[in-house]
């Protein structure tokens, strides 16, 4: 795949993931620099997110459980509208962050379900 | 429910994820501290695992992110291996790794890729 | 120990632990998961901090450590408040974080002191 | 070096590293704990960045890696500015973000840019 | 306090914390720098360990949370027998590791009450 | 720049950054995956590495940084002999782990150093 085609990838798995104004609002980092944009989009969405063998429900279940563990709360709220927008349900993404508990312990999980309540009002 | 179900719940549950040999070692546990391994047994896989919303193979997606996410080698071998007897494919785990070298860095990416790689091998 | 009685002890540590307005805005948490809350409630306060062979503040001392070596500075603020209620002196308090900077480094131990600072004027 | 020396020397390195406003609102936390403030500057400024071998702009390209690494995002602020003063370029320092996401992932890359952004603004 | 006071401030409390045999085998650090050695002893073990308001038991309980939570485990070792040494009883050391796990999640728990095993049989 | 020219951007890198025994000793991870190889070698060699702004001896005090922050000790040694090779001298590896102490803590920092001295033993 060219360089082109990877950018355009990562474009159009964008566009499955992010509701328009999450995408806009990403825009920010184009600004301060280009280049960690372009690598974002090809490399993060191009050429991870585009890849066959897991479906994008499966890859935003990693990804919020990678996010919830190392506690980046403010990528977790976009991830958390990705989740939803390619078929997650808010059932799910409970159940997820309930499994993670266990895993991360609670003072994480709490947090995120706070966050995810949030997200879940301004979706209704 | 009751703790005695809670215990069974979780044994079951035990039954469906690790082999047999994976289960024996885990006793080891057993035998520094009886109520640690009672609250694995009973919270961590009775009280979440045998949750319902998710799979037991959406469960290991996230077990395995958040193992990777936190360095947790060790522990990453033992859900590798109730990864696959879930019905993971290796191809699958590969992908899974793949997709968190976006969010934790290529040194854990690689590291659990090399763990994989091993347990793969012990399974063939 | 039955399921209601791991939920009544959660409940009464938990009035050991925090004062009453704290326990209120805990239960934004009961709203998005009630499920996740009792867990909390039964597994964290019930299971875990009604067990003896360490005193409350004792744990206390363990929480407010773990709290500050993750980052996790939001439940920092409420642990706090229960380390104070159990009768852990501000003193204490100030040299728990001086001894974690050797263990965390200085970022965490003066982001931690800078919250500390903040609860002990709104106690005062 | 005796303990007189070893705060002089930090205050010196400080004056190096920060300008006026940034150390008067460092004094924070001298108001809460005298003695981790005194342990910072003794310490960290007077111990550590007094050191030879390596230079100022060296160290903070060490600070300000771990500091994305641990997302310890308040004190980045700090030690962006810090950055810019001993020598950095805008330039440099966006590349060493780039750098990182190899490391530590999108995540902590992105967000650490977007504060970046906001401190280069800052010094226009 | 003067340099050289600190110093020995430092190694007397590594001669209240550590068997001899441990303190020997720290001394491999010394070799390779020697500065790095002498911070451990005068900040570490002298400055930190040697205040009062917290005493040695206290300050272990802190400094086996710390590691479990970022996982250290090598240092965890070492720290178990100073643990023992000033008096946590085998029943509190697990009791810590217990509380723990509902703040780091199983997998820290579990791999760090497997090493204190270790270290109990050892100090059999 | 096209993929072929990536992929060979980074095998350019690689070759400055390590001797080719730890070269060869890396293509374990191509037989397991062949995708997470070529992401590697073209992402993390090719389009970071190769960049300008920031000098290879530059890059690897960020890289070591990072590694020693996340606890990442396997992949430290590879690139302590990378640091080496690139023109860092053994004293300023020395120099910034002790640094980092200060950021990261000590047990991280002592860790770090024993491997250090290990490196250093076998490029004597």
């Amino acid at each position: 795949m060219e360089n082109d085609k990877r950018h355009e990838a990562g474009l159009r798995v964008m566009e499955e993931l992010f509701p328009e104004e999450v995408r806009s609002g990403m825009k920010g980092l184009k600004n301060v620099s280009p280049d960690l944009w372009d690598m974002a989009v090809s490399f993060g969405f191009g050429d991870l997110y585009s890849r066959e063998t897991l479906s994008l429900t499966q890859r935003e279940l990693i990804t919020l459980t990678t996010l919830i563990t190392q506690g980046a709360f403010d990528q977790l709220k976009v991830h958390l509208q990705a989740a939803l927008k390619v078929g997650l349900s808010k059932e799910q993404i409970i159940e997820l962050i309930i499994h993670c508990t266990g895993y991360v312990g609670f003072p994480k999980a709490i947090q995120a379900m706070g966050i995810a309540g949030e997200i879940f009002k301004e979706n209704e």
